[in-house]
């Protein structure tokens, strides 16, 4: 460990979308910044959540100042509470305001309700340790959302978190871009910028430009109303109920993170709701069609999300129909567009409408596209750049945008998770690779990818399992008991059923075999089992179910 | 059965995207519109292709005057192995050169090599009962698609099959709107059109506009390019090798599916290529990066494709580098955009550079947009529309596109799979629904959907399962020998592990009980186990696995 080396190590986030989670040292110091999910994909069968491998942190548990977090997004806080009751809490965690009442809401419910979190205002400064820690505001799809600036001996580092410089946000409070451009007048030693939009050329809408087109949109409906979006973005439900409000029409939220989101921000003071605009979810059929707006969570096809409910007219409250409009103010994340898809084409089934973001310009994105990308390193002029938030090829188009404004090609980093960036007056390097995986959580547990119990359930899940089970003589292996043999999971139950006579008569052939070989070793038996039954059972369903043998003595 | 009304029952291609397929009665006797299949989701564990339940035509078999295929692609004709191997052949399997010989060489590898293939040239017109069969030349994203036009006493139908008004076809030949407007002249009583693209206003580029396109792209790249496109897709493929063949560039085709489809092309006439200009995939390293184009299958990201071993490092000729330039001329198939972002993000990882579709008009969609929809429907003059091919969204759009051309609202249907529509002099009306459902190819295996195996499945890969043996006697129910607990595909098997000899605790309090209490039915004595086991489990590991107890007597 250089002990006057800046060190910045990308535990999650690089070469990915999500999971965002870096550990900054100094002098043998840490302030952690995000600790962040992602979503499983479809082949990591069974598991809920995937985590950044932070067991590097098990181990430095005490050198933690902080935990620092830029927003309220699953994908670099989510893994929080898992991070708490692994290490323990550090000395403090600090935010935004809404970040930490929706941080206090989750932690809460994971039971954590004594974690030491703290608003931190934008601007302030606290030292931790070796490190003047302070966060400047920026914008995003998410109130409060904040730039870590970190202060040490050798310079100062900006971990932007997602931003856009959205220049007439909805609460009327821009990037602090004078901030921004004081830092690059003081000398930023390194920028580690959000890559997300780094393929979109241009500037991203304003999210204030989304009121008036939803405003629009709602005057050519003539029934109910159904918006869905990020319950999150605070700022997009608040444009939605001014809509409503104007025409006058009353608001019902449905979708748990959708009320509780909207609650803990309107209790802060960020969200707000003339009195007696909004109804229950079970009055929605007491009002005529053209007076509600329904605002629902499952804008990204969620499987058990409110909106996919009413899709599959399963939802307890609001049975979608002719005349409806579902509006999707969102787009599909990347890997959801099947089943946004499927969502939008049950609701065409049924008979009512859909507004998505190709019909009118009814959502911006969160993150900044090209042009502002390079704001911020105009602005900052960092002198090394390590792109993060986003997968290769973001990484490298972001690098490129740092080329194109002028920074020293050496001195932009192609980074990924593991790979620590070390840096003090003389350069910056990276250090030496540590192992950076991930962590699965499947139910309440947590721990390393079992990649056994994955391939297992693949395999299963491919072409199901087969369980035989044979009892024999423990005195001579003759076989005492007709053996068993049952399927799970198998095509063509019929075929299959068919072949279980058959199986036994085989069963019993083999450990007839192994009786009169002398085979007494049951491991060897439990072998010779399986492969006679994975045999048979190939060549009657061409398949290759998992096949497990059980001898049992007696 | 109504004599004398002409019937048309979609069994699949309705409210979906694939397995298009129709069957068109007429006094008894029938012609079947396309065989086409489908892919599964991934929520169809370990299911390997879907296609249309033909049950309707194995009782009818005899009925059969024809099958007719409109083109080559596996959502028209990936059906037909399964359906000749289930109901036999037909008298007769029409289609355009291209697709016959594609289906042939298909039905070769099915091992179906007598099957009735018979190319019918467009404008030929052939009596098939009581139905005049004539096939009329229309632009794909393939060679040799076609409208399939039937026409008995009550009068004549189209089914356009998949279709653009493509002007400037890369084969010079468009599509015959001579022929369709003498049909509107003459009088259409029915059009099922393709309404893919329903969601898209203005006209789909031109085939012939992705040539310089290419040329242009190609011309900025210094080392080898890999171009992906559909292997079907012989204009396209024709185009790549024109450009490299204009770079003085040599070409390699990778890929089972890129060779065979280009094989049958040109032994057909259809492709040609300079003799000298292909080079073996294995070659491919003795030559100069800049002297090379690769052709490849994978443009859709496929697991197994050649594209996606080489962005996974494992092609055994082609090993990409930086400085390789990877060419996407084509777009994600919706569902598969998870999959084409996965192996563009490999391919940035290893360094090499990709050009897709959003960077350069390097794609054109073989279907028709809005105006070409409108165009076909001016053409043709239709008193009824049946739209086909298409999400219930596409459906429905393709009806609004048919109300704003003038077709009377009454006279447009709205029609699912399995729901016939019956025509006559006097009118249009749906019939009674039959049942539509879907076949599950899994491997060898075709058979109804097996909603028992599949459930089974999805229940293993979500959460494992454990198998408990327990051996009892015959005599009194007494445990006899040790129970055996085995598990699979369980998450944290650490934790798993150290349950066992918990959970055989259990087993045989559990067993014990039901000896006390006198219970020897086998299934009650199973029923009790599996309630006591999953109970433990549960408690230790807040995970439902499936849990298999299994009582063996001696």
């Amino acid at each position: 460990m250089p002990g006057r080396k800046l060190r910045v190590l990308p535990l999650g986030g690089l070469g990915e979308i999500g999971k965002n989670m870096t550990v900054v040292e100094y002098d043998g110091r840490i302030v952690v910044v995000d600790t962040g999910l992602m979503f499983p994909t479809a082949e990591m069968l069974g598991i809920d959540l995937v985590l950044p491998d932070f067991s590097y942190l098990r181990e430095r548990a005490e050198d933690i100042e902080a935990i620092v977090l830029t927003h309220g997004h699953e994908d670099h806080v989510g893994a929080l509470p898992y991070v708490l009751r692994e290490i323990g809490s550090p000395p403090v965690i600090y935010g935004g305001l809404l970040t930490i009442g929706m941080v206090r809401a989750k932690l809460d419910e994971h039971k954590l309700k004594n974690a030491p979190l703290q608003e931190l205002p934008a601007g302030d400064k606290v030292q931790l340790g070796p490190f003047e820690l302070e966060l400047v505001h920026l914008s995003h799809s998410i109130p409060d959302a904040r730039g870590v600036l970190l202060t040490t001996e050798v310079g100062t580092m900006l971990m932007t978190g997602d931003y856009k410089f959205d220049q007439t946000p909805v609460d009327g409070r821009p990037a602090d871009i004078s901030r921004l451009a004081e830092v690059g007048r003081d000398g930023l030693l390194l920028l580690c910028g959000d890559s997300t939009n780094a393929d979109r050329p241009g500037v991203a809408p304003s999210e204030s430009s989304v009121g008036p087109a939803l405003l629009e949109t709602f005057s050519n409906c003539q029934g109910r109303i159904i918006v869905t979006s990020f319950a999150s973005n605070i700022h997009r439900v608040q444009q939605v109920i001014d809509a409503a409000v104007k025409l006058d029409r009353r608001v019902a939220l449905v979708g748990r993170s959708m009320r509780k989101n909207f609650n803990i921000a309107s209790n802060l003071g960020i969200a707000n709701a003339p009195s007696g605009l909004f109804i229950q979810p079970r009055e929605i059929e007491n009002f005529p069609d053209e007076k509600v707006v329904v605002i629902s969570t499952g804008s990204q096809g969620e499987p058990l999300s409110a909106l996919r409910r009413m899709a599959n007219n399963d939802h307890r409250d609001v049975e979608l129909h002719s005349g409806d409009t579902v509006v999707f103010s969102a787009t599909p994340v990347p890997g959801n567009e099947r089943a946004v898809n499927e969502t939008i084409d049950r609701i065409y089934e049924i008979g009512a409408s859909v507004v998505t973001a190709k019909q009118a310009p009814i959502h911006a994105s969160g993150h900044g596209w090209q042009e502002e990308l390079k704001l911020m390193l105009n602005l900052t002029k960092p002198r090394y750049v390590l792109p993060v938030h986003g997968d290769h090829q973001r990484l490298r188009l972001h690098a490129e945008l740092a080329e194109s404004v002028g920074v020293a090609p050496e001195n932009i980093f192609q980074g990924r998770n593991g790979l620590p960036l070390e840096l003090d007056e003389n350069g910056a390097t990276f250090g030496e690779d540590i192992h950076a995986g991930v962590i699965f959580v499947d139910g309440v547990n947590v721990g390393e990818p079992d990649d056994v119990a994955l391939r297992d359930r693949r395999e299963i899940s491919a072409d199901g399992i087969f369980i035989v089970v044979a009892t024999i003589s423990s005195d001579d292996g003759q076989v005492v008991a007709d053996p068993e043999v049952l399927f799970r999971g198998v095509a063509f139950l019929e075929e299959a059923g068919a072949l279980v006579e058959e199986l036994k008569d085989v069963v019993e052939d083999s450990l007839e075999d192994a009786a009169n070989a002398g085979t007494r070793e049951l491991h060897l038996v439990q072998e010779d089992l399986h492969d006679a039954v994975a045999g048979l059972v190939y060549k009657k369903l061409h398949r290759r179910p998992m096949i497990i043998p059980v001898v049992v003595e007696v």
